[in-house]
């Protein structure tokens, strides 16, 4: 049998697993905890030990890995970390192929993840497709043609930094209104707790909070983007209003993409998209009053949660491999 | 010899040329201006005349068409022309298939302008770029992985419709602050018209205004976008504001696109790219400001200047027949 390992490196959790190739069944799968102190070598020292648990002293045929953050796909160099230290540069496909002697092919978890939902999820049949992902930041990855689309110097995919309100608040990326600053968990989260923390002012132009409160025991150290999600559904008004602000930002974010593209399908993954009914009715919305009338436009959530990565990196590993039953992609 | 014939109906003129296959060079070229009260028939009667005097008496082997209007290239039918009427739902490919029995290929202008900057004009040699027109409208075509990409249902490259400012002034679309409101020829004309025909209220907000009354001999009606940039090269401080604001709308769309897409180039073609350096440099400008700062940008003027379309349309004709020595192009 030819076995295939993938790999996910999430920022926060490490992630792998073995299956037989052509299989769509995980023969050993596991998932650990990067603690908050990590850096690229413990990172490194953790992925490895999971590693000889997956694989049990048998030897893969091929390695597909998923990195959170820039990666260069051409020679599978990670760029760096927004999460952990000590990335910067770090050669994981040599690294790798000089450790297991066989085929290793890297790429941006976005990009895989489109891959993963093309080949094994939401995507699957579809010719083009956009799969976003909306979580501490939103990023996307395309397949045009039944191919990855990365860009010609591999940054295609940023919609969480295009521009949809140049009057918005700023974002780190130096620019205002991004989809990115307004759709984002951390940004979310971040822009109930300044509005806590600035009660007086705030009680001026927004009601709500209460529920937020609460949720976090008082502590707004604690408020995150899945807080705030969960304070509006139970119907706290200042985090709606952040929230379905968020929405909002998305769907002509979306929007725009539908006209510029046209893609066939668009995937929505990530923590964010957890948020409830309404938090899709608002992006669906949104996107479809953005979009041109004549422009169609499907958003669907992702069929693979939080391992379409793994799944991506499945289909990675397989295109170093010369005869298989299902479509090949390019080596990036 | 193959002979290829490539036909333009572009609204306001019609254009045709005829070479043998693989020369860079016409044997033939015409173009004439289409009537003010033209309709689908009119026009069809007078390329039917220019056809035959192109091709004096030779036949064809393949024939190319570039239509200024929204087409289905799948079926070759032109679904409508916002400058013509009479042109809904026309079966342009099968009328001229039944007139000449040879392969006939037809596609929207932007997206056979793209084709012909990346055959043979500023994208020669490069596997993706994004080629814009910005004339009485602003829209785009795309070449990506080498092919043309025209979106699941053939409506990418609507550059034009993305928002870049919602609070913006409306556009016929129906959304506010669209590229094409703020930077098309037609909308900036209309704008510079409606501020100088509200001259009481202008005063307090905006000076300048005398070089575009003078362009015109007083005739506000005759203002367009080719007057604004005129003016605006002048110094008329109204048509600056207004011809800089679209270009800066631009810049914003065109710097979102670069995050999205991450196009090796962009190429823009069309009346409004020639209003001077300054355009350029605010589109420039705009552009870089708006991309990430590890997105490369690239944006050249077009190569072919107005006779893209008809270039774009030689190349979609080649791509009829079967054995070629440059890139074929999948029929639409």
């Amino acid at each position: 049998m030819t076995l295939i390992l993938a790999l996910d490196f999430g920022g926060t959790k490490l992630a792998g697993g073995v299956l037989n190739l052509g299989s769509q069944r995980w023969l050993r799968y596991e998932r650990r905890f990067s603690p908050t102190n990590a850096n690229a070598s413990s990172d490194l020292e953790m992925m490895r030990s999971l590693i000889h648990s997956l694989l049990q002293e048998r030897l893969p045929s091929a390695i597909g890995v998923s990195f959170g953050g820039p990666v260069d796909a051409t020679t599978g160099t990670v760029r760096l970390s927004h999460h952990v230290s000590g990335w910067e540069n770090i050669r994981l496909k040599d690294l790798l192929e000089a450790e297991f002697g066989v085929f290793v092919s890297v790429d941006n978890d976005a990009n895989v993840a489109a891959l993963g939902e093309h080949r094994f999820g939401a995507g699957q049949g579809y010719d083009s497709l956009f799969y976003i992902t909306v979580s501490t930041g939103v990023g996307g990855g395309w397949i045009v043609n039944n191919q990855p689309w990365r860009g010609a110097g591999g940054m295609a995919g940023e919609i969480g930094h295009i521009i949809v309100d140049p009057s918005g608040p700023m974002c780190l990326c130096g620019k205002r209104g991004c989809v990115e600053r307004l759709a984002s968990g951390v940004y979310m989260a971040r822009d109930v707790r300044e509005m806590l923390e600035n009660e007086p002012q705030r009680r001026k132009e927004h009601r709500g909070g209460e529920k937020v409160r609460e949720l976090v025991g008082g502590n707004l150290d604690l408020v995150t983007g899945k807080v705030v999600g969960e304070a509006a559904v139970l119907g706290d008004e200042l985090a709606e209003q952040i929230l379905y602000r968020g929405a909002g930002a998305l769907g002509v974010g979306i929007g725009n993409v539908a006209n510029l593209m046209n893609p066939q399908r668009f995937v929505l993954g990530g923590s964010v998209t957890k948020a409830g009914e309404r938090w899709w009715e608002v992006v669906q919305k949104t996107a479809r009053e953005t979009a041109l009338p004549e422009v169609d436009l499907e958003i669907v959530p992702a069929a693979l949660g939080d391992d379409a990565p793994l799944w991506g990196a499945v289909a990675l590993a397989t295109q170093g491999l010369p005869t298989l039953g299902f479509p090949i992609y390019p080596t990036p």
